[in-house]
C-alpha cells in the first residue's frame, strides 16, 4: 500500500500549496487556519488526479482508504454522519485546479442525498418542498455530470410536470410535483445510464470523484487551456465541503457582503442577505434582499461575529474583501472570500485608505490600481447607468464623448458654434481644410480612416473625442443627411458619440464631468516618490501643455509643428511656400510664417517653464497640406463641361500638376520628416529661428525655457550631422543677434528600423534619442496603421496570430527588440543619452512597463493618460525593481 | 646628424615600399628593378614629407645632403651634369602619394634649364625653338607653383606676344617671340614674388621640393582626402626623374602602346608613336601619329627591344600593359607602364588567353573581370559609337534598348503589333490593363512611376527595355502625341529608348545583338567550378525560365503569381474574384482561374525540370487589378453631366465603392502578401491546388520537378502556421488523388524586418528563407522605392548622405545587418534551412559578394543578370575564402 498523502484536511492545508491543493481548496485551508468558520471538508491533491490520468482512469491505491478516514474525521467534526436517516452529512464536490478556470469543470451539490436522507432533510429544515427540490436537483446534477445522462432530457420531464400541474414556474411545483419528477428522473437515469441512481452515498461520492478527476479532459476544458496557454500536466484537486444550509428556520440566512463599498470605497459594510433562504433566492430575485445594515437589527450577536471577521479577513488578505456567508440554525459559516472588485473611484479611495490604516505599504498601494481602469475618469464620459440607442460602431480613436447636432460642412460648424450652437463634425474624413470645423465641434465621426487618420490625430491633440472609420455610415454631403442601414440622420438631428468605445449614439446622453478625487492625487504623489521613469506629454497647443503640466506632466515629449501649420490662418501661407516656384518666392512665405511659429514656440515654452519640451520639426509629407488631386480632377471635369471660366481651369490645372508631382504612393515612406529638412533645408533654418528666438525672448522676460529640437524620420547619421551643422549655426547666431545665452538639446526620432539598427553610430550625432513607436511599429511590421486598422487587422486577432493590436499595445519582441537594441547601442557611444518614447505606446501601462525594464529616461503619452503614465511608471518599477521590492517584502 | 634614409635611388626601392615611396615612386622603383630602360632618378620619402610638417615646412636635417650625394649619383649614370652649359642634365619634380591622388598635387617639368643651360639645350636637340619654348613653360610652372604667381598673369604676356606677332596659335610664335616673353615671364617673377627667378639648379631644386611638399597640404588636396577618406598623415614622395626627350632628331621618337587589343583582346601590340616628336604632339592632334607596327619598319632595332619589354612588362604585370615610351637618340626610354583598360569583350578574352599561356591562374582570371561591365554584352545595345539625338532622360527602368513607333494606347499597339510594326508605347504610367499592350511593344516609355513601377517591373520580367518616371515628357492623349520642351513628337513618330541609361532619342538608332563569346563561356565555366554561392533567376514566364537556363541558372528564385493573374484573358476572371460578394461567389471565379494557373506551373516546373522552383503565391493588394478611384471619379461625372446611361453610371458607382474600400493609404504596407492569405484562404488554396497538381501531372511523364512555395510578407510565425497547415493539408490531398508521390517544400520570403528579428522563430516553420530586400529596404529605412527614386534620394546621393542608391547596391550596415541576423537567428533553429535572396540586389555584384559572407545558400537575379551573378559569386569566394586565396598566393 502506497504511504503518499492524497487528502488534506482543510486545516492540513495552506495558500502556499495551491500546486496540490488547487486554487480553491488553498484558499479554503487558508481561511480554516485563520480561524474562521469554514464548514469542514477536505481535499484530494492534483497528485491524485495525474496518477488517476496515468493510471488509465484508475484511482491510486490508497487514495480510497484516505478519503474514507477523512470523512469520517469529518463526520465527527459535523457531529453528523454520511447516510444517516436522522441527521445526515451532505457535502459539495467541486474541482479546483491551481489555475483558475471558472466553469470549465463539473460540480456536484448536496451529495449524500437519498431516499432515505431526503426525509431527514426535510425534517430537520422543516420544509418538506425544500428537501425535496435539493433531491431532485442532485438527482438531476449527478446524472448529468456523474452518470452521462444529458439535462435536458431531465428538463423535458420537469417541464411535463409543470404542464400536469397547470403552472409556469418551478417554484409554484408542490412537494408532491416533485416526488413525482423524482421518480421518473430515478427511472430516466436507469433507462438512459444503464446503471441506477446510486443510494449508498460512498458510491455515489467515489463515482463523483471520478468524474471530477475525468472533467479535466473533457473537450471544454482541454480547449480552454490552448486558449489561455495552461499546461495540461497540472491536474485538478478536488474539494469535498460539508453542505449548510441557511433556510433551516428563522434562526438560518444567507447574505454577500464587501467590506467596503464597492462603489465610493468608503469603509463600511455593504451587501445584503435574507433569512431563511439559500443563496439562489438571493438571486433569483423572488424575495428583495436586506441591506446588510439590518443585520445588526435581526442577528446582533452574528452580525458582530462577522464585522469581525470581515476586519479579520481584511487583515489577512490586506484588500477588500467579497464575502459570502450563511447562518445555519444560529451558526455563522463563511463559504468564500475573495478580492472585491470595484469601481476605479473605490479603488483609489480604497487603496489610500489602507496605507493610512496601516494595512499596506504605498507601494502595495499602487499596484492595486489598474491604469486602464483610470481613463475613463479623466474624460467626460457617458454616464455608465444610461440607456443608450447605440446606431453603428466606430473606431474609438479619440476617448471621452459628446453630444451635438450633426453637421456636415466645416465652414457652417465654425458659423453655428459662434451662435453658440454644439456640433458634432461628420465627414467622410478630414483634411487640413477642416481644422476650424474640427475647432468648432464637441466631437468628430469620419465614416472612412483609421486610428491614425487625420482627424483621429488631431482630436486626439485638441482632447476631443472622435469616432473614425465608421464604415456603416453613409454620407450624402449634397443631401445634408447619412444613413445608417435604412435610418437616416439629418443635419441639425442630435447625436452623441463615445471615442472610448466608438459607438454612435441617437440623441444626447447623460455625461458625467472627469473627476480626479484627493486619493487620486495622493496616490499620484506616491508614485511620483516612486517611479524613476519620467513622463512628459505629447502637446501642440499652449492649453494642452497647461493641461499636461497640471496632470503632472514633467515636460513635453513631443510637439508637433505641423498642426501649427494647418491652423486655417496658416494654411493659405503654407501653401504659398509649398507652390512657390523658387528658393525666393518660397523665402517670401517662409518670413511670413516665422512670427507666427515664433508666437507658437513663445507660447509653449513659456507654458512649460522650467521643463524640457521637444519641438519636431516639420514631419508630414507636404501635399498633406494641399487640396486631393481626385477632387481637383472632379473640379476640372465640372469646370470642363459646364463651360466654366477658362483662367480657373488653368490655375486649377496648374494646382493639380503640383499635386500630382508631390502625390505619393506610400505617403508614410515618402518625401517627409528630415527628409524634407534635407531637401528644404530653408524650412527647417525657419523652424529653428523661431524656436531659438523665442527661447531668447523668454530669457530676456526670465523665464526659463529648455527647448529640446528633435529631427524627424533619421535613417542615418549624416541627416543628422547635415541638419545639426545648420541649426547650431542658427542657435549661434540667434545667441549673438540676441545677445543672450541659452541651452538647448538637438536630437533624433528613432522611428525607422535603420536608425535603430545603427543607433551607435547615429548616437554620435544626437543629444537625445526619442522612439516614435508608432512608425516604428508600421515600418518593422510592414503595418499601414490606417489600412491595417481598417481591413486586416481584425482577421489577425481573430485568428489569433497576433494577441494584441501593435498600435495599442507594443509589440514587445518585435518592436521592442530593435527599441531594446537601440537603447544598448545608443548608450555604448553615449552613456549620457537621454532616450524616451513619444508613441501612442508611451500611455499605455504595458508598454510604459517594457519601457521601464529597458531603461528608458522618460514616456510621453497625450496630456489626459499622463497621471495613468506616473502610476504605471510607478507599478513598473515596484514590481521590477528588486531594491523596491524589498520594501514590502511582505507581498 | 641624423642616419635616417630620406632618399632613395629607383633600383633601391620596389613595389611593396609603396607607403614610404609613394605609389608612382615604387612603381618607377619596381620598372627599374626588372631592368627595364626608366630614367633614372631618386625618390623623397613620404617620412621627409611628415618631418617637413611637422618641423613646421622646414627640410628634416639630413635631407638636403642626401639629395645632393644621389644627384651626383644620378649625373654619372646619365653622363649630364646639373646646371652644365653644355650637356645639362634636366629632371622632373613630381609628387606621388602612397594613395593616388590624381591632379592634386604639384609637378615641375624641365628643372634645370636657365639663361645657360636652354642654349645647351638647343644645341642638343638641334631646335632652338623647342629649348625657348621648354624654358618659357619651365619659367611659367616653376613661377606659378612654387614662386606662387598667378598662371594667368604668365598667360596675359602670351597673349600680348601673340597680338604683337599677328598670330593666334602658340606654335605660330618663333624663337625671338619666346625669347622676349621668357624676359617678361622672369620680370613678372621678379615683381609679384618679391624673388627674381633663380638661375642656381640646386636653388630651383630645393625650392621645388618645398612646394611639392607644401601642396600635400593645398586645400584642394585637403578636400579630395576628406571626400575620398584618405588619411590625412600618410604624406607624400617626390620623384626626381632625369628628363627624356623624343624631339632630339629622327633617331628620336615618342608613343603610346597596349600590350593586347584594349577593344578585341587580341595578343598583339595596338598603338602609334611619332618620330622626333614630344608625347604633346601625339595629344595635339597636329601630326598624325603612325599605328606601332610601323615602329617595325622605322625601328626595327627599337620595335624588337620594346617588343621583349611588353612581353616582361606583361609577365611581371601578369596583365594586359598600356605603356608609355620614349626614344632619345636612338634610346628606348619607358616612361610608364599600367595595367590597360579594356571593353568587356577584350577583358575576357585577355582573361581567358593569360590562363591559356598560364600567366595567371584561373582565380585570378576570374577577379580580372569587372562584372558591371559585362551587363550591356547581354542586352541588344545602342551601338557605342552612334550619334544619338537624346531628347529627354528618365529612370533606367529595365536594359536594354529598342526604336519603334509611339503609341499612346495599348489596345492600338497590340492591333499595329500583329500588322508587323515595331512600337514603344509611351503612357504617363502603364497599369495591368495595358498588359497585352506592353507584350506588343519593343519598349515602354513612362512619364510617371520608378524603378517598380508597374510598367518596370513588368518590363524587367520580359526582359523589354524601359525608360520610366521620364517627367520631362507631356503626355497629350487626346491630341496623340507627347511634349517636350517645345518639340512635339507625334503617334507614329519613330523614338528610341535605352533602358540602361534612362535616354529617350529622335528617330531609330543603330543596335547591336548580346554576345556570349567563347572566353566569356569559358570563364564563366570556371567560376561555377570556383563558386559555393548558387545562383538561381527570377522568372515570370516558361521563355523566362529558358531564358535563365541557358545562362546557367540552377534553378527560379523567384516566380511571380501575380503577373499570370495580369494577363489580358486573366484579368476579367480575377476582378471577378475580387467583386464577388461571397465566399461562394469567389469560388466560382477561382474555379476557373485553377486550370489557368495550374497550365502556368506545369509549364514552368517542365522548363525547370530538375531544378528547384521558388513560387510565391499572390502578394500585390487587390485593388492592383482594379480601375483607378480617380478614372472612375471621372468617367462618373462626364456620364452625369452629359446625361449618360443611367445602369451605366450606378453599375460604375459600385465599382467605384469597391475601389474605395480597397484603396489603402500606404500599399507598401496594406492588405497584400500573407495577409490576403490569411483574409481569404481560399485563393492561396486554388494556388497551391494548381502548383501540386501541375506537379503530380509532370511526375506522371516523368519529369522530376520540384516545388517550393514560398509565402510572402510574413511578420510571424502563426502566420506560416495557420498557412502551412492548409497547404499541406491540399498536398496529401493531391497526392492521394492522383496517386502519385511528389517533394516540395514551404518557406517564407524575409521582407519585413520583424521577420528577420523573429527569424529563429519563424525558421521553425519555414523549410527555406528568401530576402525581399527590396521590400526589406523599403521597410528598413522606410523608403518608398517609387517616391524615393524620383524625389528625394537624389538629394541623399549629392549631398552624400548615402552613397549609393539602396534599391540597387545592398545597405550593408542597415538591411545588412539584419539579414545577417536573419541567417544566424534562422540556422540556430534550423542548421539545414536553405536561404536565398530573391530582391534585385541578387544580381548586383557587390551585395552578391556581401550574399556571400553571410553564407546564403543562392542567389537569385534576372535571367539577363545570371552570368554577372555567377560570375560575381565565383569573385566573392575567391577574394575573401582564405581556403581559395592559398591557391593564387602570388596575387
Amino acid at each position: 500500500m502506497s504511504n503518499k498523502k492524497y487528502v488534506y484536511l482543510f486545516e492540513e492545508g495552506n495558500a502556499e500549496k495551491k500546486n496540490l491543493l488547487g486554487g480553491k481548496g488553498a484558499n479554503l485551508a487558508e481561511m480554516t487556519n485563520i480561524g474562521l468558520p469554514v464548514p469542514p471538508g477536505l481535499i484530494i491533491t492534483t497528485e491524485a488526479c495525474k496518477e488517476f490520468s496515468a493510471l488509465g482512469q484508475k484511482f491510486p491505491v490508497g487514495m480510497e482508504e484516505q478519503v474514507r478516514e477523512n470523512m469520517a474525521l469529518l463526520e465527527k467534526k459535523m457531529g453528523k454522519e454520511f447516510g444517516d436517516k436522522t441527521n445526515p452529512l451532505l457535502v459539495s464536490v467541486r474541482s479546483g485546479a491551481p489555475v483558475s478556470m471558472p466553469g470549465m469543470m463539473d460540480t456536484v451539490l448536496n451529495l449524500g442525498l437519498n431516499d432515505d436522507t431526503v426525509n431527514a432533510l426535510a425534517e430537520s429544515t422543516g420544509d418538506e418542498r425544500f428537501a425535496l427540490d435539493c433531491y431532485r436537483r442532485f438527482i438531476n446534477m449527478f446524472g448529468d455530470v456523474v452518470m452521462g445522462v444529458e439535462h435536458n432530457k431531465f428538463e423535458r420531464f420537469l417541464d411535463r410536470q409543470k404542464v400536469k400541474a397547470c403552472v409556469y414556474f418551478d417554484n409554484e411545483l408542490t412537494a408532491g410535483d416533485w416526488r413525482e419528477v423524482i421518480e421518473e428522473y430515478k427511472w430516466l437515469i436507469g433507462k438512459e445510464a444503464g446503471h441506477t441512481f446510486p443510494q449508498d452515498p460512498f458510491e455515489q461520492l467515489f463515482m463523483a470523484i471520478n468524474a471530477v478527476f475525468n472533467s479535466w479532459n473533457n473537450e471544454r476544458a482541454v480547449v480552454y487551456r490552448r486558449i489561455n496557454k495552461i499546461p495540461d500536466n497540472l491536474g485538478t484537486a478536488i474539494n469535498i465541503q460539508a453542505m449548510v444550509f441557511g433556510n433551516m428556520g428563522e434562526d438560518s440566512g444567507t447574505g454577500v457582503a464587501f467590506t467596503r463599498d464597492p462603489s465610493t470605497g468608503e469603509k463600511k459594510l455593504y451587501g445584503e442577505y435574507l433569512i431563511n433562504a439559500q443563496g439562489e433566492d438571493v438571486v433569483a430575485g423572488i424575495r428583495t434582499p436586506h441591506p446588510i445594515a439590518k443585520l445588526e437589527q435581526d442577528m446582533p450577536e452574528i452580525y458582530r461575529q462577522f464585522e469581525q471577521i470581515c476586519m479579520l479577513l481584511e487583515k489577512h488578505y490586506r484588500d477588500m474583501q467579497d464575502v459570502e456567508f450563511t447562518v445555519e440554525q444560529g451558526k455563522l459559516w463563511i463559504l468564500q472570500t475573495r478580492n472585491g472588485k470595484r469601481t476605479a473611484q473605490a479603488a483609489l479611495k480604497v487603496a489610500a485608505d489602507m496605507v493610512d490604516e496601516g494595512l499596506i505599504k504605498k507601494e502595495e498601494a499602487i499596484l492595486r490600481i489598474e491604469p486602464g481602469q483610470l481613463d475613463h475618469l479623466l474624460h467626460r464620459r457617458i454616464d455608465p447607468d444610461a440607456k443608450l440607442n447605440v446606431v453603428a460602431r466606430g473606431l474609438p480613436a479619440s476617448p471621452g464623448a459628446a453630444s451635438g447636432e450633426v453637421v456636415f460642412d466645416a465652414d457652417l460648424a465654425e458659423k453655428l458654434c459662434h451662435e453658440g450652437e454644439k456640433l458634432i463634425l461628420v465627414r467622410t474624413e478630414t483634411t487640413p481644410d477642416d481644422i476650424h470645423g474640427i475647432v468648432a465641434a464637441q466631437g468628430i465621426l469620419t465614416s472612412r480612416g483609421g486610428m491614425t487618420s487625420h482627424a483621429a490625430v488631431v482630436a486626439r491633440g485638441m482632447g476631443k473625442p472622435c469616432v473614425s472609420g465608421c464604415e456603416a455610415l453613409r454620407i450624402d454631403y449634397a443631401g445634408k443627411r447619412f444613413l445608417v442601414g435604412n435610418m437616416v440622420v439629418k443635419q441639425g438631428d442630435v447625436i452623441s458619440i463615445d471615442g472610448s468605445t466608438g459607438n454612435v449614439i441617437l440623441g444626447t446622453v447623460p455625461m458625467i464631468d472627469p473627476e480626479l478625487s484627493p486619493a487620486f492625487q495622493r496616490l499620484l504623489g506616491w508614485a511620483d516618490q516612486i517611479r524613476s521613469l519620467g513622463v512628459r506629454a505629447n502637446a501642440d497647443t499652449p492649453k494642452d501643455a497647461a493641461k499636461a503640466r497640471e496632470f503632472g506632466a514633467a515636460g513635453i515629449g513631443l510637439t508637433r509643428t505641423e498642426h501649427m501649420f494647418m491652423a486655417q490662418d496658416r494654411l493659405p501661407v503654407v501653401q504659398e511656400m509649398i507652390l512657390a516656384h523658387d528658393l525666393k518666392e518660397r523665402q517670401v512665405a517662409l518670413d511670413k510664417l516665422l512670427p507666427m511659429q515664433q508666437g507658437d514656440f513663445y507660447s509653449i515654452l513659456k507654458a512649460m517653464d522650467g521643463f524640457p519640451v521637444t519641438i519636431r520639426f516639420l514631419d508630414p509629407p507636404l501635399h498633406e497640406f494641399l487640396p486631393s488631386a481626385e477632387d481637383l480632377m472632379v473640379e476640372i471635369t465640372e469646370l470642363r463641361l459646364t463651360g466654366g471660366d477658362k483662367e480657373k481651369i488653368v490655375e486649377k490645372e496648374e494646382l493639380l500638376r503640383k499635386v500630382r508631382s508631390l502625390s505619393e504612393f506610400n505617403p508614410m515612406l515618402g518625401h517627409r520628416g528630415c527628409r524634407l529638412g534635407i531637401s528644404y533645408p530653408e524650412i527647417y533654418a525657419m523652424q529653428a529661428r523661431a524656436i531659438f528666438q523665442a527661447t531668447a525672448q523668454l530669457v530676456k522676460e526670465g523665464f526659463n525655457p529648455i527647448p529640446e529640437l528633435e529631427v524627424p524620420l533619421v535613417i542615418e547619421l549624416k541627416e543628422l550631422e547635415y541638419l545639426r551643422e545648420m541649426i547650431v549655426g542658427i542657435a549661434t547666431d540667434v545667441q549673438k543677434e540676441q545677445g543672450v545665452d541659452f541651452h538647448y538639446l538637438i536630437g533624433t526620432m528613432i522611428e525607422m528600423p535603420r536608425a535603430a539598427l545603427l543607433a551607435d553610430e547615429v548616437a554620435a550625432g544626437a543629444d537625445f534619442f526619442s522612439f516614435g513607436t508608432n512608425d516604428l511599429t508600421q515600418t518593422t511590421l510592414g503595418f499601414s496603421r490606417d489600412d491595417a486598422e481598417g481591413k486586416f487587422l481584425q482577421a489577425y486577432l481573430d485568428k489569433k496570430i497576433l494577441f494584441d493590436n501593435p498600435f495599442v499595445v507594443l509589440d514587445r519582441c518585435g518592436v521592442g527588440k530593435l527599441m531594446k537594441m537601440a537603447v544598448e547601442l545608443g548608450r555604448k557611444t553615449r552613456p549620457d543619452l537621454l532616450i524616451g518614447i513619444c508613441g501612442e505606446h508611451g500611455g499605455d501601462p504595458g508598454s510604459i512597463e517594457f519601457c521601464h525594464v529597458i531603461c528608458l529616461d522618460y514616456v510621453s503619452c497625450s496630456p489626459f493618460r499622463v497621471p495613468i503614465a506616473r502610476l504605471a511608471a510607478a507599478q513598473a518599477k515596484v514590481k521590477l525593481d528588486p531594491g523596491v521590492k524589498k520594501d514590502y517584502s511582505t507581498l
